[in-house]
């Protein structure tokens, strides 16, 4: 790096414009805001050269943006709003300043677009370049959404299309902000979340937090185009890209019997460019993922032990 | 490392006691809380291992802890009050979950005594070990104090002593909450920041900020023990060590004439066993600062280039 620690962060301040900045956040010791009255929510979400990303190919503003990506997603799983965030980075010293500009660049286009307010930046030196990002959120007069609410008898949903989605828009998926918004205005799902390590991963999660157990109808898993393209003809190996692959970041809802059809035709009214599917339905009993054909359970066992690990 | 990732989180979590926890931290995909009205601060901090603590020592605990610490002085800056933090980790293959879960344990101990809730946690792989914490305070009904407000005439204070601190208390600090909340309700003075890269090098930030010059009193400047007994009967050295040495993490602050008497009253009350030294006055002109020994000038030139660089 040519550059000082101080030097950099003057440069970096100048890709932030300032109605993107809270006051304070490249003078003082912290970003100010005013809060809101109402419920917040805090997350975290670190991306790692080599793990989640690599920066060999010098796409930094892709690399910027998902690092912010990843961390609005965890808000969408809240049904909150975007307020702020703070970037603390780890430059390896080959690092030119012009890349880590560009890391910032990328960042701000896509907080200008989610309008979300840069809060404070730290830099650090460090063998191995990593974006740590946390955010805070907003869901107003109304509590979160937790993922632990499911019952038995509500039906499993998801958004988007899934699987292959590592090669196919880890750079360019757009955290689904404005339709957890949209839920938790208007049908509050008894629970929500994002997929980021797979559907039978993180559906996992869910039940285990819920309690509940799950009838998954894998003829109605939305699987994404790229996991067609990645496997032509294996229908079987499409299905399990859908299911275990990582970097997915779509949304994940427990939606009561008597809420169905009306969130169907709001869905449908509100976000045409974006599938609704329903997938399966909760059932009582153990926290565990069973699979099923229409009417006929498949052996799971080949499906349950996918899933991305950052380890 | 030879557990997985949901391991190493589950086991992590069981060092949080839950009332150090906000709802969802560990559950869900943010932690929640329930905002209060008025001025939050939000602040990031990363320290990386070889550049802001080595972690041959095996020293866990205290290296959780400084990372929180590091990150509690700048609400302390803000005369803020502690409300959430979140944590990235990254780390090495090769090391144990023991020693993480001491990473986590010195860190909640700090948390448990400031009062700071764990909002949500993060871990990933990573070739450099790392810990990036985002801080969210409060300053309630006032608004938070930034460093850009000294004016001319004003006097510039400082807490503590200085000098040494990396070696005699980079991992003890005390991160100066008490002080902070105090003067900003007691007082409100018209610039705050903490010293985290040495007392010149700040102060200059201070300077720049608020578009004022200062005459600092060398013979004034509180020089704790651990510089001089780093540097046995060398008093030029020893000061050399209080303007410039890094991690005093004490309040820097200015304050106009006609509140120094009583602030200076007040804080001994409050705060009996903390020093609070006036050091310096500021006057209008380029942000500068000038070195005097009682009323003689001092060339500042080899003063004025030291303080810790973080590259």
């Amino acid at each position: 790096m040519e550059l000082s620690e101080f030097e950099l962060i003057r440069r970096l301040g100048r890709k932030i414009p300032p109605r993107l900045r809270l006051p304070g956040s490249l003078t003082d010791d912290a970003g100010a805001l005013k809060t809101v009255v109402g419920h917040a929510v805090m997350s975290a979400d670190v991306v790692v050269d080599g793990v989640d990303f690599r920066s060999t190919a010098g796409n930094w503003e892709q690399i910027g943006r998902k690092a912010l990506a990843v961390n609005l997603s965890d808000l969408a799983a809240m049904g909150a709003a975007p307020v702020s965030f703070t970037c603390a980075l780890g430059i390896p010293k080959s690092f030119r300043a012009r890349s880590v500009e560009r890391v910032y660049h990328g960042m701000m286009r896509l907080a200008r677009q989610q309008g979300i307010r840069f809060a404070k930046g730290d830099i650090s030196r460090s063998a191995t370049f990593f974006i740590a990002i946390t955010v805070l959120g907003s869901t107003g007069e109304k509590p979160p959404i937790a993922r632990s609410g499911a019952k038995p008898g509500d039906w499993l949903a998801v958004s988007g299309s899934l699987g292959g989605s590592f090669k196919a828009k880890q750079f360019e998926f757009m955290p689904r902000i404005r339709e957890g918004r949209f839920l938790l205005e208007k049908f509050r799902p008894h629970a929500l979340m994002d997929i980021s390590d797979g559907l039978v991963q993180d559906l996992g999660h869910m039940l285990r937090a819920s309690g509940a157990g799950c009838r998954l109808q894998l003829e109605a898993v939305p699987v994404s185009a790229a996991a067609r393209k990645a496997h032509p003809g294996q229908i079987r190996a499409q299905l399990q890209s859908a299911l275990s692959d990582g970097e997915d970041f779509e949304l994940l809802l427990a939606v009561a019997p008597a809420q169905k059809m009306g969130l169907e035709r709001a869905w449908k009214r509100r976000f045409p460019g974006v599938k609704l599917s329903w997938i399966g339905r909760f059932v009582s009993g153990k926290p565990q993922v069973k699979f099923y054909d229409h009417e006929k359970e498949i052996p799971g066992g080949r499906f349950r032990q996918a899933g991305f690990s950052h380890f």
